[in-house]
């Protein structure tokens, strides 16, 4: 709450008066329904249904306003150049100040039209028909209760309501997000640092989930040794607080990193790494849930159940993985053989059908939806970018920038009222110490290691104050806190979420609220020109510096590869086929050309061909135009600032 | 259905085998999930809430390749210049086949899971918990079963899977659509022609309402006299259907008439109306809902019920266009007075948001969101658009645009899937007919009367043919439909649902299908650049010629003084208020006016002037920028088409 604090200090009395008074009044409408909610003692099924609606509408109102409330907000620190607190952070203050009058200051009538029918029935059917005097009603099965006591919580009911499905943040919250992040990827720096990223992202994500877990571990037994903790917690429920805390969040961070212009590199291995271990963090969850041994003892260890978790890591992530990269292709196919790019609303349309109906492929075929959606946008961006024409460019890169801010805004406002408003609340200090050792410790065993590991190998080497930087900047944020809320049924799990509230709020406003001091204390250099690959500067010597480190043959091969065959076979961009096939399939090649690709110039250049020291090339004409386009997406990116003007 | 066979004949072969296929494969994934729903006897609440989830992104996902389908096949429309068959009723056309496909091409199994509980209970509450053997299991109400024996229809789960809750319809797919109208209306020449848009929309749908409902009354009676009806149907459920039919969809007609470039009035009285007579309908469709005699019977006359129905209409009516217009000028006091508009997507959300909020606060206080969205659009339009940012212009256009179309497109789609798949249509052939016949003789009765009427005060009259063509192009669309749909428990509401479904198939492919046709048979002049109305050649004679028609006394006092005073408060545009305002209120008319006020020119020129022929006006210099770029948009609204050179 620091910095919350610092923050405030600068902004004008008056403001802050307006503020308060929107708080309190965004809270009025929630007074208000809760008062006409009384004396309804037997309702009909209709007005239940009118007065839920009406009900769900203000609740969905609160939310809205606090997003308002919240961009109002920014744009005064940003008018004022505070950068102190990031837009998350802040709305992540404004939903906690609205949890704690929700909490303490609302008092709503308990639903008492609850009853308990004790009828013999041996199983839970999905649906039951209730015959009340001749007439059939339906009901449908909400899950098993497991608290029917109900724990001393006030205003329960009143707090439920605005508790939403942890489902929504699965299926309509984060699928945005993760789109952004992938399509809006700095391909090139990605490409030039894919293996330290890789690296950082399956064996850092492993080993920071397995370091945690065993600290954590430890930290259970001694805690069960003093008796300072009152239900089960197993060994999978700590390396599943491992797997959702090593999610690390690009938000706040990059957000800083792209205002100041900060080396370009680091910012590729810090987003790179962010966006995929999400991915990571998410399978490996799901693995450790579908890790159960055989036998009556959940939790002990089995040899053929960890085989299969681990069988189930690989087909979920490479099956997620298929289908992203599927439909990816096949978008870019669509919009590369008609001459849809005529009409930019269709083109536009095509384009986000295409990328939703990924996620629902995936999860109906039993895969991960959001993991899908990453690698659809990666290769929406690589591929189907270079097809669009460049009204849809801007289309869909500024419908995706909004769906991602909203959603972005929506999920850390809603934590922030979380931390009150959720009623199943296990804060327990002791534990909340270890989690916070473990996940410094889980982070250092992640990136220290292996920056050492990897600095072997790599000619442009990770300095000490890159390690050090992002050892500090892996904060949490949207998907620990997804993964946390999804199940909180058993106490173990009840203690995760409370403590990955934490370590979110301690992450994004102490490690987000110090990325400036750092990189100035760290002397990282800032003001980096991140157009500097553009097809003009990219060919000076400055340049060409730093362009082929990394140059492992498996990137060399695949890039050669993409350049040649796939690049050319699903975009106009790239050399035409007719040139890099085999002659013996000439009619084949000349047929998938398009006109565009032999319009688009007489040499052979490609932007990412840099990466491949121009093997094979001829001339160095053909210009990838997807290239510099999406380099200015990603600038763009979190940067609403006024235009400044770039070398 | 003859257009559609028209449509093909043009077609490739190949092109026609290829959509086939991939209409076939749309229904595969519901196949595949349909038998793994086999053999569940004993679900437990997690497994079944999965596999109800990946049933979801099933059935979303048939949804969702209907529409890139169907957006593939618009482009070949239009890539080949097909005008019999617009994007809506094409959606419609492959709904429809997928409908069928599901009703007679797949078989799944019912599912055996629902038990019958016979307890003694006094009433239906909202939550059960059921006991089951120690555990307890949370039931929520689903509603009222009425049809407990069950008609005999094929696979009635299967088609229950695809079958949405209504709903959705009101909150999340019209709003979209609806603020897109409201904030693309040409207003120009809507505010030209706001007394006749009036009159049609307010006393037209009124007398369209009630010639529908005395008709089928008629026609219910003689019915009911040669046994031809098995329930009841009251005089409320004529009126009802006469409300619901009343509301014309603009979609259709006014596509074509934006790609011909239609005489701007004609295209301004009919967009006009329809958009405003679906407000109307909405709102006198509840009105009629809310009427509710006192006494056993309810289907009497009664005075002061009729009243408390009208009271009702003008209550929410009201309630809701104020609610609208504040959430609108609240957005753009909040754009003028800060400099949001550096940060164009702070701004693009912010103008979001808002005008969902509106939507959401008329929910909650119980008015019509639908409603409160149109004027908030129109508000925004007016007012707001004018203080954006020149990126925030293009960006809130476009998204609302995509907005539109997805939900459109996705609103005819389901409308075709619907005949299939919905389960209790009554279809009868005598109401039918005299469904078609009434709604026929209700839009003569709405449309010449009146307008020989208006005539009468008119300048520029309404001509006959303008009249014919308005007549014929009274299309019903997504607004009726979603208004039949909301209620269907009783057999007169499955009438009526059934019969709208016929009438907006019959109008949107026939008088949709034949709009080129009508027009060139009425001689109607095609090719009007919609760009005559910028500054430029809006001060040539000939546009001058039809400027001030219809300057009747109130919409000059008003225009005054919303360009006097509204606008300058709201906007940078208009003249400065210190100019307007009388001295004694110098100062505060100084705090309001922005720096932009007064850099915006010397003189005091607005394009809404014309209308109020520059009474009190000085020099022609303060150009109203909203007035072109507004224009703009409503000219590329539904022309996804290469730019044409205007002019």
């Amino acid at each position: 709450m620091g910095s919350k604090n610092r923050s405030y200090n600068s902004l004008k009395k008056t403001e802050l008066v307006v503020l308060v008074c929107i708080i309190c009044l965004l809270t009025l409408p929630n007074i208000s329904c809760q008062t006409q909610n009384t004396g309804m003692a037997n309702v009909i099924s209709e007005r239940k249904a009118e007065e839920d609606h009406r009900q769900d509408s203000a609740d969905l109102l609160i939310f809205i306003m606090l997003l308002t409330l919240t961009i109002l907000t920014i744009w005064l620190f940003k008018h004022r150049r505070f950068r102190f607190l990031h837009e998350t952070g802040l709305a992540m203050i404004y939903g906690l100040l609205v949890g704690v009058i929700l909490r303490f200051g609302v008092h709503g009538q308990r639903d008492l039209n609850n009853v308990t029918l004790s009828c013999a029935m041996t199983s839970s059917p999905a649906t039951i028909l209730v015959n009340v005097s001749g007439q059939f009603y339906e009901y449908t099965l909400k899950g098993e209760v497991r608290d029917t006591d109900g724990q001393d919580v006030p205003d329960a009911e009143m707090l439920k309501k605005v508790t939403f499905d942890p489902e929504i943040f699965f299926n309509i919250l984060l699928p945005p997000i993760i789109f952004h992040a992938g399509y809006s990827l700095k391909r090139r720096h990605f490409f030039r640092n894919l293996g330290s990223i890789l690296s950082y992202a399956f064996v850092g994500t492993a080993i920071s989930c397995i370091v945690i877990g065993l600290l954590l571990y430890g930290c259970v037994a001694f805690m069960k040794a003093v008796g300072q903790i009152q239900g089960d917690f197993f060994f999978t429920d700590c390396l599943f607080f491992g797997a959702i805390i090593s999610a690390t969040d690009p938000v706040t961070v990059l957000a800083i990193f792209n205002e100041l212009k900060v080396d370009v590199d680091l910012y590729a291995l810090l987003f790179g790494e962010s966006v995929l271990n999400d991915a990571v963090a998410i399978v490996l969850s799901s693995s450790i849930i579908a890790y159960q041994p055989a036998g009556d003892n959940n939790h002990t260890f089995d040899g053929s159940a960890m085989l299969k978790s681990i069988g189930v890591f690989l087909v979920v992530f490479s099956g997620s993985f298929a289908l992203g990269v599927i439909t990816g292709v096949m978008t870019s196919l669509v919009t590369k053989f008609t001459k849809l790019h005529e009409f930019p609303l269709l083109e536009t349309g095509l384009f986000f059908l295409m990328s939703w109906s990924t996620f629902l492929l995936a999860e109906a075929c039993g895969f991960t939806g959001v993991v899908a959606v990453l690698f659809c946008g990666m290769t929406q961006a690589h591929y189907t970018y270079n097809n669009l024409s460049d009204e849809s460019k801007d289309r869909t890169k500024q419908l995706f920038e909004l769906l991602n801010f909203l959603a972005e805004n929506f999920i850390f406002s809603y934590m922030g009222l979380t931390l009150f408003s959720f009623q199943y609340h296990v804060f327990n200090p002791l534990f909340i110490l270890g989690a916070f050792l473990a996940v410094f410790l889980g982070r250092a065993a992640n990136i220290y290691p292996l920056s050492f590991l990897l600095n072997l190998g790599r000619k442009n080497k990770i300095s000490s104050n890159f390690q050090h930087v992002m050892m500090f900047s892996g904060l949490r944020g949207a998907m620990a806190f997804a993964l946390a809320i999804r199940d909180t049924t058993t106490y173990a799990r009840r203690m995760t979420f409370s403590s990955t509230l934490l370590i979110v709020f301690f992450t994004v406003w102490v490690c987000g609220g110090g990325t400036t001091q750092l990189l100035s204390f760290m002397n990282i250099r800032v003001g980096v020109d991140s157009d500097q690959d553009n097809p003009i500067t990219g060919v000076d010597g400055i340049e060409r510096r730093g362009v082929r480190h990394e140059g492992a043959w498996p990137f060399r091969m695949w890039h050669s590869f993409d350049h040649k065959y796939l690049k050319p076979f699903l975009t106009h961009s790239g050399p035409p086929l007719t040139t890099t096939l085999p002659t013996c399939c000439g009619p084949l090649a000349r047929c998938l050309t398009t006109s565009q690709a032999y319009q688009s110039g007489g040499g052979l250049h490609d932007e990412d061909s840099e990466l491949i020291g121009n093997e094979g090339m001829g001339s160095p004409m053909y210009t990838d135009t997807a290239i510099s386009a999406v380099t200015r997406s990603s600038s763009s990116n979190h940067l609403y600032g006024p235009k400044v003007p770039s070398g």
